[in-house]
This record gives C-alpha cells, sequence and structure tokens, in this order.
C-alpha cells in the first residue's frame, strides 16, 4: 500500500495500523508541522484526500474540522487511517517543508578560540633503527609541534596502522583537551566544525558553524518531536516519570539528527567532520536529552538533578556526528531557568555590562532576567505556547506565509505575511498585532472579549467559531483562517499576564521602577516579528521609551554557537550561574494577586 | 538432537553441522581442552563414542590416532561431527573441567592503594530554601570530605534522581581519579574489588582481590579461546590480518569474561562491584584484545601500534565488570616483548634491585629480561608452546593427574603427578624430567635421539611411535601415556635452543659471564614444577649454583596485581619501558650460529 502525495507525486509505504501522518513521518520526519503529536488536537496535520478509501472521521476530527472541511475531504493525517492506496495534498499550512527559521545571528566579535583542534602531522616511519611505536611517533610529532596530547580515543587504536601506512604517514589529528578523537588520512585541518542546538520545548533550531573561521555555514529549525508528548514542560515530565522517558530522549535525539541530516546535505559538511555540539535548552529539555526523569523539577522544592555542564560521548546519546565527538551541555541554574537562559544572558553581556537591562525570552515557557548592578536575577512564567502557534486555531510558527502583522481597514483585516506569501497560518507577533488592532479599534474590551456588536457581519465566521483573518481566496489553502474567541480571551490574555507577572516580580526584587531599564531585549523568533507598539498596545511589553526595547533574535542559539566557537565564552558559561539568582515565582509572596490584576489585554 | 555426556549424564544440543567439540563448546566453552582450535593435530579432545553414530574419521583423526583408539571407538571431538543423538565420555585428560592454576602469588610486601574509591555520603535533601541540584550535593559532600571529584559518568545521570530518593540520601559513589563511576544505594564501601588477567597465548589467568585489603579471593585460568586460530604468535597474527581480527578479539574477551563468571560464581562477588581490570599480556595479545591488527608488530621492523597505557571503557571491550569500570593496560616495550614482561620486572623488582639479576618467563614465547647497573635489557624468543603441553603427544599444562616428575627405575619409568593424581598426560615440567632421566641413564643422545639399543623392550610402544611414560593401568583414561620421539628430539631441542640462545645474547650485551648472575628466576607456571637439576641436566638451564636459581610462580601476574593494588605500583610500571632495552634477537649477529649450536641436550 502507498500513499502519493500531490502535487509533487512522491510516494510513501503505509500500512492500515498506521495512520497517515506515522506513515509520513516514517519517510520524513518533518513533513508535516504537528504540535499536538497526533492526539488529534492541534489540527495542523490536515489532508485532503484526492482518491482512496480512508478510515470513517473519528471523533476528534468531527471536533476539529468544520462540516465544510470533512465534506471536501478533508481529514487529520493523524486520526485517518488508510485502508488501500490514497493520492493526498498536505494542506499548505499544516507542510513544515517549507519551513525556514527567522533567527537572526550576529556572529562578528566573536574571538574564535574553538574546544576542536585539527593538526597536520607526518611522522617518520618505523625502521629497525626506530622501532618506536605508531602512536609515539604521533605523540611525538605533537609535542615538536608544541601540543600538549595525553590521550587518545581507544577507539581510534584499532585503524591505526593501516590508517597512518595507507595515507603514508600523512595524518591530520583532531585533539579535544589534551585527547585526540580523530586521524584521517592527509592534510583535513581545513575541515573542522560544529553545530550549536536550542532545544526548545516547541522547536528545535541548530546553528552549523566553521571552527576554523567561525562562519555560520547554516542554520535551519524544526518542530521538536517531543510535541507527540504534549506541548508544554509539565506535560512532558509527566509522560517521562510516567514511563516514556526513553520515547522522549529518543525523539529529542531523532529532532536534532534529523537537522544534522539537513544542514550537512545543505552543505555538504561529512557529519564525521562535526566533531563537537553544543546545546542549550530548559531544565526539562536538557535532563531528558540526557534521559534523566525530570520530574524533580517539576514538583517543589523544584531541583534540577544535574547543574554541571557535562562532555558527554555522541556516541552515547546517538548524536550523529564523529563518533569519538562529545557533546557540551552548558549549566542549568534552576528547575525552571535551563541553559537556554545562560545562553540569553551570555549572548547579551549581562554578565559584562552592568546597565539595567530585561532580557525577555518568549518560547513555550517565557524566561526573563534581569541585570542590575552586577548581579543577574532569572525567572520563568508558564506562558504557554500560543506564541509559537500552538493552541491557536490557524496558529504557525513565525515561517514565510505566516501573519506577522495585521491592521483593520475598511472593516476588514489586511493581514501582512512573512515573506509575502499566501496567508497559510498566523505567527505570535500576528496574534499580538490583531488583538492590538481590536484594542485600538474598540472592538474587543480589556479582557479580551470581542464586542460583537461592534464587529460587522463581514469580519465574523458563518459558523460563529471567531472572525475572519483571510478569506478563502486570500489563503494558500483555499480555507478562511479563522482566529477564535478562546484564542485571544483565554490563550493570548494568559500568556500576557504570565509575562508581565515575571517582569514586575524581578523589578521588584531589584528595587527598579520600569523607567529605570535601559534596555529591554525581546530574545526568540519572536522577538523579531513582533511590533513593539502592538505589544505595548495589549500590555504584553510594559510602556516604556520606544527604543530602549528591541527583538534579539534567539539570543539562547547565539549563545549555544559563542560557547561552541571560543573557550573562553564557554568559561564566561560556566562561570554564569554563580552570579543569577533565581526567583521562583509559584512561591513569590502576591504572585496569584499581581497574575489575577494582569490578566488583561 | 542431543549429546549426552556421561558420566555426569550432562545434555548438550548439537546439530549435523557442527563438530561434537563446537557443540560442547556452545555449552560450556571450557568443557575440552583444546589447544589447536579444532584443526585436528593437537590431539587434546579425545572423545569415546558410547551411542549413536557420527561421522567417518577423517584424515586428521587417522593420522593422530592409534588404530586401537579408533577401534575403541575414540574419536577428535573437532573432527567427528554427529549424524544423531549421542552418549559419550569425554577423555579425561582432556577434560580441562578440573584444570586448577598452579600459580604461586606472594602479595605481601604491597601496600594497598587503588585507583578505585568508594565514598559513602549522606547528602542532605532539597527543600525549597535549598535547591541545589542532586549531583552538586554529591559533589559538594565529596569536596567537605576532602575529596576532589570534577567529573560524573553520563551514564549515571538518568538514574540519579530516583537512586537518591530510593535510599534515602544514602549513598555510596565510586572514582576513578577524580571521576565517579558508580553510585549505589546504601553503604557499599565494603564492595571494592579488581581483577588481573595474565592474558597468555595458551593460557588466560585472571585473579580476583579484593581493593580495600588487598586479599587474594581466587584465581584462576583457562585455554585463551584464541587457541582455535593458531597455536603461536606468529599464526594468531596472520589470522588477524587475514580477516578474523574481530573473531580473535572477541575469543579473547570471551576467554576473560568466563573466568570473570567463574571467580565471581566462586566468591559470591557481583561483577558491578568489580570496578577495575588490569591485562598483562604479549604485544600481540595486548593489541588482539583493543582490536588493533598486530601484523606490524610481526614484520620487520617489528613494531607495536601503541605502547601507551591506556584506560579503556569495559565496555567498549565488552568485558563484563561494572559498567562504567575501566580496563588498564600497562605498557609493552616492543613487538615481542609486552606487557607480560613489564609485570614479571616490576615483581621482581628489576627497577629498584642492581643485582645481575636474569628472569625467563616461559610460555609459547620465551620473554627474558636482565637486570645490571640501573639498566633492564629483554628479549623474546620462540619456544613454542612445547612447555604448556601443546605439540606433545600427551602434553598438557600443569594441572592435576600432570607428570611434573620421572625416574628411571627398574627400566620403567616412575612419574610423580600433580596432586598424586592418576596420570592424565606430561607437563612441561614432566618433558624436561623425562629427557634428563634418559640423558642420564645414556639412554639418549645429545640431539635427543633415543638411543633404542639402551632401551629395553617394556619401555617401548609396541606400535614403535615412542616410549611408555605411563601403562594403561596407571592411567586415568585406561589408555597408556606415550612420549614420541619428536616430542623430545625436536620440540623440547628447539625450545631448549630458543632459550638458551637468549640468555646468552643477553648476557653478551651486558658484558656478563654466567658465573656473575646472581640469581635466575624461572616465571610462568612451569617454573613451579621444574626440577632444577634436571633443567641443568637438559643445559635449558645454564650450570650456576644451584641456590641462585628459583621458581618465581606466574610473576607476570602478580605485576598485573600489584597495578591494580597500588597506583605507585602503576607509576612504576609506566616509568619501566624507559629503562628497558629491546633487543630484536633475529636481527642480532651469529643468531643462527648460535642457535643451531645450542640445538642439544
Amino acid at each position: 500500500m502507498l500513499i502519493q502525495i500531490e502535487p509533487e507525486g512522491k510516494k510513501v509505504a503505509c500500512h492500515p495500523d498506521l495512520s497517515i501522518l506515522e506513515a509520513l513521518q516514517k519517510k520524513d520526519f518533518d513533513i508535516i508541522a504537528t504540535i499536538c503529536g497526533g492526539e488529534g488536537t492541534c489540527g495542523k496535520c490536515k489532508v485532503r484526500i484526492i482518491s482512496g478509501t480512508v478510515s470513517e472521521p473519528a471523533e476528534q476530527e468531527l471536533q476539529t474540522l468544520s462540516a465544510a472541511e470533512i465534506d471536501n475531504n478533508i481529514r487529520l493525517a493523524c486520526q485517518a487511517f488508510p485502508r488501500e492506496s490514497l493520492s493526498l495534498n498536505i494542506i499548505a499550512s499544516s507542510s513544515s517543508a517549507q519551513y525556514k527559521t527567522s533567527l537572526s545571528m550576529e556572529l562578528s566579535g566573536i574571538a574564535v578560540k574553538p574546544n576542536v583542534k585539527k593538526v597536520f602531522l607526518q611522522p617518520q616511519p618505523p625502521s629497525l633503527a626506530d622501532q618506536r611505536a605508531d602512536v609515539e611517533r604521533i605523540f611525538e610529532e605533537l609535542h615538536n609541534k608544541g601540543i600538549v596530547a595525553s590521550d587518545i580515543a581507544a577507539r581510534l587504536l584499532p585503524c591505526l596502522p593501516q590508517l597512518l601506512r595507507q595515507a603514508d604517514w600523512e595524518i591530520t589529528t583532531t585533539l579535544i583537551d589534551e585527547r585526540i578523537i580523530a586521524i584521517e588520512g592527509g592534510d583535513t585541518t581545513g575541515d573542522n566544525y560544529g553545530i550549536a542546538f536550542d532545544l526548545g520545548t516547541t522547536t528545535v533550531a541548530a546553528y552549523l558553524v566553521d571552527l576554523n573561521n567561525g562562519e555560520l555555514l547554516g542554520q535551519s529549525a524544526i518542530t521538536n518531536g517531543q510535541s507527540s508528548f504534549g506541548e508544554d514542560v509539565m506535560t512532558r515530565i509527566d509522560r517521562a516519570h510516567g514511563g516514556d522517558l526513553g520515547k522522549l530522549q529518543k525523539a529529542a535525539i531523532r529532532s536534532m539528527n534529523f537537522l544534522l541530516d539537513r544542514l550537512t546535505d545543505e552543505t555538504g559538511v561529512q557529519p564525521e567532520n562535526i566533531y563537537e555540539a553544543v546545546v542549550v535548552g530548559n531544565t526539562c529539555m536538557h535532563h531528558l536529552l540526557l534521559g534523566i526523569d525530570p520530574y524533580t523539577a517539576g514538583i517543589a522544592p523544584f531541583t534540577p538533578a544535574i547543574n554541571i555542564s557535562p562532555d558527554i560521548p555522541a556516541t552515547l546519546l546517538g548524536l550523529e556526528i564523529a563518533p569519538e565527538g562529545t557533546v557540551h551541555l552548558p549549566p542549568v541554574i534552576s528547575g525552571f531557568v535551563g541553559a537556554d537562559t545562560v545562553g540569553d544572558v551570555l549572548a547579551l553581556d549581562f554578565d559584562i555590562k552592568q546597565q539595567p537591562h530585561l532580557m525577555i525570552d518568549i518560547g513555550t515557557n517565557a524566561e526573563m532576567a534581569l541585570s542590575v548592578k552586577g548581579e543577574i536575577l532569572a525567572c520563568s512564567a508558564a506562558a504557554g505556547p500560543a506564541f509559537e502557534g500552538a493552541r491557536i486555531n490557524c496558529g504557525m510558527r513565525a515561517a514565510p506565509g505566516a501573519i506577522d502583522r495585521a491592521v483593520i481597514k475598511n472593516n476588514t483585516f489586511q493581514c501582512h505575511t512573512i515573506d509575502n506569501k499566501p496567508a497559510r497560518g498566523i505567527a505570535g507577533s500576528g496574534l499580538v498585532s490583531v488583538a492590538a488592532a481590536l484594542k485600538r479599534e474598540g472592538r474587543m474590551n480589556r479582557r479580551g472579549a470581542l464586542k460583537q456588536k461592534n464587529i460587522p457581519a463581514e469580519m465574523l465566521d458563518k459558523e460563529n467559531r471567531g472572525i475572519i483573518l483571510a478569506p478563502a481566496d486570500r489563503t494558500k489553502s483555499g480555507e478562511p483562517l479563522i482566529l477564535t474567541w478562546r484564542d485571544i480571551g483565554e490563550e493570548l490574555v494568559i500568556a500576557k499576564a504570565a509575562i508581565r507577572t515575571g517582569v514586575e516580580i524581578l523589578l521588584k526584587e531589584a528595587g527598579l521602577d520600569l523607567q529605570d531599564l535601559e534596555r529591554i531585549s525581546i530574545a526568540g523568533a519572536f522577538g523579531n516579528f513582533l511590533n513593539i507598539d502592538d505589544a505595548m498596545e495589549i500590555g504584553l511589553l510594559p510602556d516604556i521609551a520606544r527604543e530602549k526595547i528591541s527583538g534579539v533574535g534567539n539570543a539562547a542559539g547565539k549563545g549555544a554557537v559563542q560557547i561552541l566557537l571560543s573557550i573562553d565564552e564557554r568559561q564566561r558559561a560556566r562561570r554564569l550561574p554563580k552570579n543569577i539568582r533565581y526567583i521562583e515565582l509559584s512561591g513569590y509572596p502576591g504572585f496569584n494577586r499581581l497574575f489575577s490584576g494582569n490578566m488583561k489585554l
């Protein structure tokens, strides 16, 4: 049995016991940007059946899909099972095949001083007058070049005699610290690569860099494969503790290997020439990657299992870089402030610059840090995944075709999409922009409830699910894009309240007023597209001088790249936790009152 | 199909495509002490078929077995294939089930200071006032006890949170250097074990020791499973280079795991409480264990691939000790002088005592070392496996029932057997003793040829294969034990010539006369049983003052145990190669002339 994907004509084997989604993912993990992971709740995996019989619509499909969609043979790939060979379209807003990261990276200013060193050697071949061992020749030749080597990976030894002789005693050794981790024939010193990962709850981003010159060769991102185990950190913790730890670990690594594969394909870099990986992520992601049950981080007293900064053999994790390559994990701070925040504050020089500077990294959780007088305060707020497109009816990440800004003109939305592509969905920045537009026009109250009497009929969905962002003729899928009442009144209001409450508590702890802040940096892909005025309009950002606020892109990923490129940066990252004071919001006096007060737009 | 082994009644599954030997070895690797490894040449795997049909006698069996043996349904297990279910006896001299090592070990005088440290800890459980990470608590608790820990094995991290809580925050950490390699619940500091292996070409010996007090808990030995790939080092090198490297590596590790299993069974020690192994062996064994093709050591200019002293993760080799345990390999000196010789000279304090002292370690190769004026000279002679029982008609190792001494009285041999058991075969020391007796009585010329006219008929085998050592009614198997003309005239003469030539060249290089030697130590199991007068009689040992010569048992194994028990001893071993000057016999001027001159008894 085969599924043929139109219009590309690509064919995928399928089986009656596998959902269409499972069959497609076996072929290409990233083919559909599912978020709920096959639970039938996110509605992101819509396909249109062109020919062939599938199972009857499941309960979840009847709830998630409109009658019109079902009439048009539109189905959720995660809920529909093939009965015979099929042909289908992937509904455009679901496809992540064209998904591009929109993470800005400014790497200049980092002095390249990597942990990985490659050295070309020409040791003398043996003779009866010189019976030194092969490995002795290598160590002595390194010594002659002033390089200290004290160890060699056991895995290299079996190949050594043949390799040296086949390469005619011209080899390149790769060292991490004083340990030889690779030996290649000839001069391969030019091929020295590293990869940095930002392992987010919803999105995994990867950056492939040339360790010889610090050049960023490629970047890419996909949905974290763990998403199928739940959208937020607490659900993942529950699933891990309930017996799915191994699956969650494997899912993260599969996502990382997928990106590795894509980036090496795109750049022609050989995976065995990638000798080191650096991974930042929140504490839960960090623990899951290591196969550690993160439950202690999720229940009081919220302690992580480890906060050291280990170098893990890549083979132990199954990361498909050089066999003796290592995976470096910068330290985590607490149960809810992880190595991603370490990456953020490193990239933003919080340990160097002393001005009052607030960083908000908006992902599934929002981590915040405040630099003040040589100390760094940090906290984490459960903003939910609204800004990454999850739990929002037509939500998607900031990718081509995503609505990132909107205004209301002539009683309809005029939406701008990323790269000016036909609309596929709405990004987090678009959600903020839509809410701001509705509020400015008096069509929404402060609780986020739409004032229906102020909304013209042409803006309303006929089935009263919500308001029409883009009519069917202006979307990629040919279906209208609809924002529901709940999207704004619940998801957005909660996300905003969580973030503002965190900001207020940090300021209070630091003894600062809003006006004392010299800078606010919005980290994460979200920050690049966010319209600052819109964010101020709905109170997501505090009302301070506009020029103090800027989006800084994926600062956590940038921090990871810095740590990859320079051992000095790595030392800075190692020292950071000592200067970071973690504020536990859940136990903070008056938290609930502050949060309720912020439940408004 | 089954093979039933009588009289025990043990049953083993068999298959027409597997020889009887292969079927038996699948059940119990050590059940038959085969040496040639199934080539049909060593004649050690005799079985008597009681019932059931087997394949017709093969060419090798017709050459190796007597007509009487074949008439009595005696067969070589390696050449005979079952046609149906069988019952059989294993001929006693073939069985190694009762094989005991006869290695003497005197461990007193070694200050116990192992590389492995176990520390009981009671870290504080976390609270909201103390949100330190689990691993931080462990490191700080170690620090409080004055113990430096800088790393923890990544493999331990996944289990850490549960383990700490299940153990109620009472744990024992195991450290190698500054790295935590195991964490166990409760106080397990009493369970700290190590194992030393002497990986010989023919025999693998193992010593299980308590790292808390240096006590030797058990020792055992078996035939090296690699023997099936050839008896001597050069054959193994050929086989490894020809494509059997992986099989040879696995065979060595299987033999080691077999001993590990036997010793842990005997002592009740848990394999996961064995944290370190030390392995000595000649350069070929050392390389094969690491999976390194040893061919460069076997051809000019005879260079080893590695001479470093690595610590290899046990899991990388598949040695079944603690999962994060390590295998330490002391250094090798040259292509033909290995870590076993390092063990020898360490155990004999060659680096400390300056008297002219000669060590001869007689195994399949004979390694020799001479300590003189602060320098150590070493060489290796291809003695062949005669002294270990291989290639000798009724040869066996020094084990209960082995003839270890003989005199001629009333025209018959009066043989002494180890532990006074009924004779099963002849050990190397017995071979020397028999030759000496024949020579003393003028029944053998200096070339090792028997003077038939001086030998009474009752001493001669009726089929003229050789002389009768023990008649049928005095042996365990009920078959007479016969020493062939070839056993003495070829195997013994060559072995003696190789060793004496090595001794002479070492003395010449050192500028010493025989009489300058203050001590000669005979290392190896052989040395314990060797009658010094007999060895002098046939010229195997030089004619010097009798009291200067002594057997010192398995000095290589003792050296390995010293290295296991004490990091100071390990440092001594690391420094030794610098003081050892290797003499390459094959290229030595006049070697062939010297060797020919020594081809006499």
